[in-house]
């Protein structure tokens, strides 16, 4: 039997605000059994990319990632977000161990290419190697993981958290039992949007199709479900979308 | 027998110029076997301190690290320099991984005490624990490690990058057949500072201690020698003290 493993995402807010983050270390290390995080980390960016004269583009809620942005996201998310993250888990016993997609090459990925929009720096994830990362896990190391790749020819890529996440999951499910979960403002998918108590407490495709014909998901909740459902459908265990307050897994809606 | 591990050290000025990175990188990837990088980055510091606001304070040629410095060589060693090496040496065919002390627990730092100067958050180096950085090398992987570490309280540390080698160099000794290398902006140890090429090419207890009491070695290079000489005797194979263009191995002075 694999052994099970709970890969958390959480956005930059809940790890930009110290409060926040002290409950997510907190609740993060008293999950059992093997855990790795993956965290946002944008509103520091843009304060601090304002900070040094650099204005953040922002083109259907992504950033555009010039060079001198790059600069700041790769220090901003590598250096300061990751390694308060890391140096707070240790402090909790957790034997933590940031890294971004260059490191020991997990993740590489492809600048993604100019259509509509130049958005710059992005990758486009494309391959995670997650053997080693799987040893080390296996060996209680738990990784941190800040929302940059590489592109094996030098440069490191903004890449999308959620795609992260969901991608690393999927390359470990053949290793582990994995759950996957992402932290969201909300107790999980709602069925009424103006009701926060109407959690769906579970989806599988076919209810998913029901209830986006039926009009009940709607907007960015679908392409969120359907990659959910696309990572279930590669290995991983289950997904579920719930409360950065309630990475316990006993809330939320679970996606399997 | 042992195998061999190359400890590279490289200062600042060396990794924050495209030009002498690109050969650093060049030549690093080119060493035979087993190989770890740790770096500088105080003028990349200064520099983005400076476009922050944030001014350096230095007595006695070291910084002074408050709070607000500290997240700064956080974002910039941790982040910025450490990822660009990390970014460029995965470009190469090398499976860099970078590493603060924080991540896996490898280096725990005490926040150095008050005397007659308040350094801030800077760390004097307790605990390497190389077992499985030992581990990971042995696999294949080449740890980059930014001058930073943690005091296992959840704070991050600012901390001289040649003790870092050196403490890290002496933890991996019991497990490999260690070369130490310091690059620095002369060829070796002079014995006449005037003379770029009087190189002194060997020196062990004996040879320092009749330098030092015929005045060819003083300043600050006598604390060099004498660490360098104190990681010899504690398992190092040998130190060599050379330029960053000459890490073959082939030139400087070599400490055994």
């Amino acid at each position: 039997m694999k052994e099970k493993l709970t890969i958390v995402k959480v956005g930059g807010k809940i790890v930009e605000e110290e409060e926040s983050l002290a409950r997510l270390l907190a609740d993060f290390a008293a999950i059992d059994g093997h855990k790795l995080l993956v965290h946002g980390g944008g509103r520091s960016a843009t304060r601090i990319a304002a900070q040094l004269g650099i204005e953040s583009q922002m083109v259907n809620g992504r950033r555009i990632t010039d060079a001198e942005m790059l600069k700041v996201v790769t220090m901003v998310y590598g250096g300061l977000v990751n390694k308060s993250i890391v140096a707070g888990l240790q402090a909790k016993g957790v034997n933590a161990l940031g890294l971004t997609g260059a490191d020991m090459n997990v993740i590489r990925s492809v600048k993604r290419p100019v259509k509509d929009v130049d958005y710059g720096f992005v990758g486009d994830v494309e391959k995670v190697d997650a053997a080693l990362l799987g040893d080390l896990i296996a060996r209680g190391i738990v990784p941190v993981m800040a929302p940059l790749t590489h592109d094996g020819d030098g440069h490191m890529l903004n890449t999308n958290a959620d795609t992260i996440a969901g991608e690393t999951a999927k390359a470990l499910a053949a290793q582990f039992d994995v759950t996957l979960m992402y932290c969201f403002e909300k107790k999980g998918v709602l069925s009424d949007e103006n009701d926060d108590d109407s959690v769906i407490p579970h989806i599988d495709r076919k209810r998913f199709e029901a209830l986006v014909a039926d009009g009940t998901i709607q907007g960015g909740m679908i392409p969120k479900i359907e990659n959910s459902l696309s990572a279930v459908e590669a290995g991983v265990s289950r997904v579920i979308i719930t409360l950065a307050s309630a990475i316990d897994g006993n809330s939320g809606t679970v996606i399997e």
